[in-house]
């Protein structure tokens, strides 16, 4: 008997149909004799048509709290519908909110950050065989008020339950089979992985993979808990994420990630002074403001120039906060550009074989494309590029770092959201 | 300055429009310098959607604890909505379930009773200086279990809430001007009241008048909370509803109410033993089936015969009830009758004017029916007739006690649910 966590995104039950699907499919694990914890998100459109109401009542920025207050609602539709379709197939199941589930975040909304699982409720559900479901994405605050924790929550409210309740694994399903090599929308001969380390995970979900997300991973990682990626739509096998994961015949690159929500800008001519660039990300940390690559290039004359990245949504603000404070840094000019995308590869087995990331460079280079910024970490390379070639990029990474299958993959529907 | 509770039904929200109409009333009253906690059910059809989901997804009857866990959302989209109306209407507003306002329900889901109220973020937010928005019809339990108060839940929510913290006024804002001698869909020179006694309420609601909710209204009588109830369309002033209510011009009977919700059981031939009323009786209540009208009549050869009205929904769970005791009880037969109507006169006046129910029981002959079975209290009479011809019956006795007035009613939108 194990005790498993299983969390299902919005479109696993997008509609009653596939609440009933998922439904038989827990009751299966139960009847195979398991501990089943459940932790399910909105389903499928729930969220979009509450945010069109709120534009349609609002004139102005409708308050965070109360936004709160208003999405938390999703998830506890779907946690309730899925106990009762549960119900039907005679199993006995108890549904619980995000702080009837004792989950306790800091006191921000839109995007809290869990401190404190206290578990109780959960635990003596299953004490009495139930099969718990755990709305996902929302917790509470210690005086009583909602928060949700943001895009990818429901990921994190899994995880951090598995690890709270020492659950032997934390199973994700989702559209596709689990984790690939790249976006199989993108490359066809896209490779599943059977198995990937939490920190090749980390870097792919950071770099743009939308299958888990990051803040999901690291708590897995710190935690150490044993996740499966797979689809709610079949019994394949999915992808293990763990901490030690074996690399297939040799391959230095675990996976192709890309992020087209790059936004490149520039600032030229820096008074070159101590201090210049820390007054610079200091004052676009201050407005969130997350900035990625960061590229100095020489200084000549005394200035120097540097380029960074931001996300395409900050890039106006980013360029108005420089303008802010352009006399007390003291810069020639400032240049931005867009249409740009970041191209990464992952792998733990890097760090041992040479030449990994000269050979991206050489394949980017034979399709006569220029290299803009680099960034690199102990297990992956980034490049960002112009962004009008990437289908083909991507594809000529993936088949000279080994990873095409001959199998073609298919891919199911939208996307999960949280 | 006054505190104010508010209370607005779910056809009241029904829409964005109408929210929008609704915050900007709230907002207004703020403006006058009153402190105002509002009460809001559902909106519109919403609950009915929620239903209607549960039965696309259960084979089996959904257990009563999810159900509540699900028909609650409704409330707190609501809440959350108006809220951010409010906001954007530059007034400041917090919003509250049913458990962040400390309202604490017996353990029952569906039709839970209000046990304690604990109003502190209520009076804090009060403080300052909010407007504060909670969820009708909702409450927990102490072990943290949400519950539903059944129908007509806000109405109690709001008068439970009013006397919890001593409001000024609880004003019911629903689709029609106010409490009316009769039904005006029925009758169209049907007199809105100016007002009415809790006791009179209390009848008239029980009998059928679905502008209040008995529970309600019982709430109000118990803790002396002034009521009115007014049109969320208009600026009319409504009816108040008080302890003693101004009786005009020496009217004696303040209303007329009907229920076609009636079916008549008559079990005949039951042996004359002490107690066996009591079997009926007690067997019936174990199955959660109300009766209201008994009567009996003579007893002959040992035997007597005796009749009761049911609602219309329990009728054949009654009959089975009182087969199961056939052999402890011993009859000669049971038969059952629907197509029935009980139609009540009410008025505190009663009780001092003569004659009263005597022009009932003459309307009635006049109109050649004959009359089942009759109840009556200090301020009410009902009768038992045939339901074929119930709206003359109603606009008889509503000329014959000199109710009609000259100016005919404008009947608003679908009746208020919860």
């Amino acid at each position: 008997m194990s005790l498993i966590v299983m969390k299902f995104g919005g479109s696993s039950v997008g509609d009653p149909e596939r609440m009933k699907r998922v439904a038989k499919r827990i009751s299966e694990r139960k009847q195979e004799g398991h501990q089943c914890v459940v932790v399910v998100s909105a389903m499928g459109d729930t969220t979009d048509d509450l945010i069109d109401l709120t534009k349609q009542i609002c004139t102005t920025t409708p308050p965070a709290r109360e936004m709160d207050m208003l999405l938390s609602t999703g998830e506890q539709v779907s946690v309730a519908l899925l106990s009762m379709a549960i119900h039907s197939l005679g199993c006995s199941a108890v549904s619980f909110t995000g702080w009837q589930a004792g989950m306790y975040t800091e006191d921000v909304h839109g995007k809290a950050r869990i401190t404190d699982i206290q578990p109780e409720r959960i635990l003596k559900a299953l004490d009495n065989d139930k099969i718990v479901i755990v709305a996902g994405f929302q917790g509470m605050t210690g005086e009583g008020e909602i928060t949700t924790l943001g895009r990818g929550g429901s990921d994190t409210t899994a995880v951090a339950l598995a690890a709270a309740i020492k659950a032997d694994v934390c199973e994700i399903f989702t559209d596709v089979d689990g984790v690939y090599s790249t976006d199989p929308r993108i490359v066809r001969v896209a490779r599943k992985l059977n198995e990937i380390s939490y920190d090749e995970m980390l870097e792919l979900a950071n770099l743009g993979a939308a299958v888990l997300h990051p803040r999901a991973v690291e708590y897995a990682k710190n935690y150490n808990v044993p996740l499966v990626v797979r689809s709610s739509f079949n019994h394949n096998e999915g992808t293990k994420v763990k901490e030690e994961a074996v690399m297939e015949q040799g391959l230095a690159v675990r996976g192709i990630a890309y992020d087209k929500n790059v936004a490149r800008i520039s600032i030229l001519g820096v008074e070159e002074k101590v201090g210049q660039l820390a007054k610079v990300f200091t004052a676009l940390a201050k407005e969130q403001i997350d900035v990625d690559i960061i590229v100095q290039s020489g200084v000549m004359n005394g200035a120097a120039d540097f380029s960074f990245t931001v996300s395409l949504s900050d890039k106006d603000k980013a360029l108005q906060v420089i303008e802010g404070i352009r006399s007390t840094v003291g810069f020639r000019e400032v240049t931005s550009q867009e249409n740009l995308v970041k191209v990464s590869i992952v792998g733990a087995g890097m760090v041992s074989t040479p030449g990994v990331a000269a050979k991206m460079f050489e394949v980017i280079s034979e399709l006569g494309l220029s290299i803009n910024m680099v960034s690199t970490s102990e297990i992956k390379t980034s490049c960002v590029i112009d962004g009008s070639r990437l289908i083909e990029v991507i594809q000529a990474l993936h088949t000279a770092y080994g990873l095409d299958t001959d199998s073609q993959v298919f891919v199911g529907g939208p996307s999960e959201r949280r």
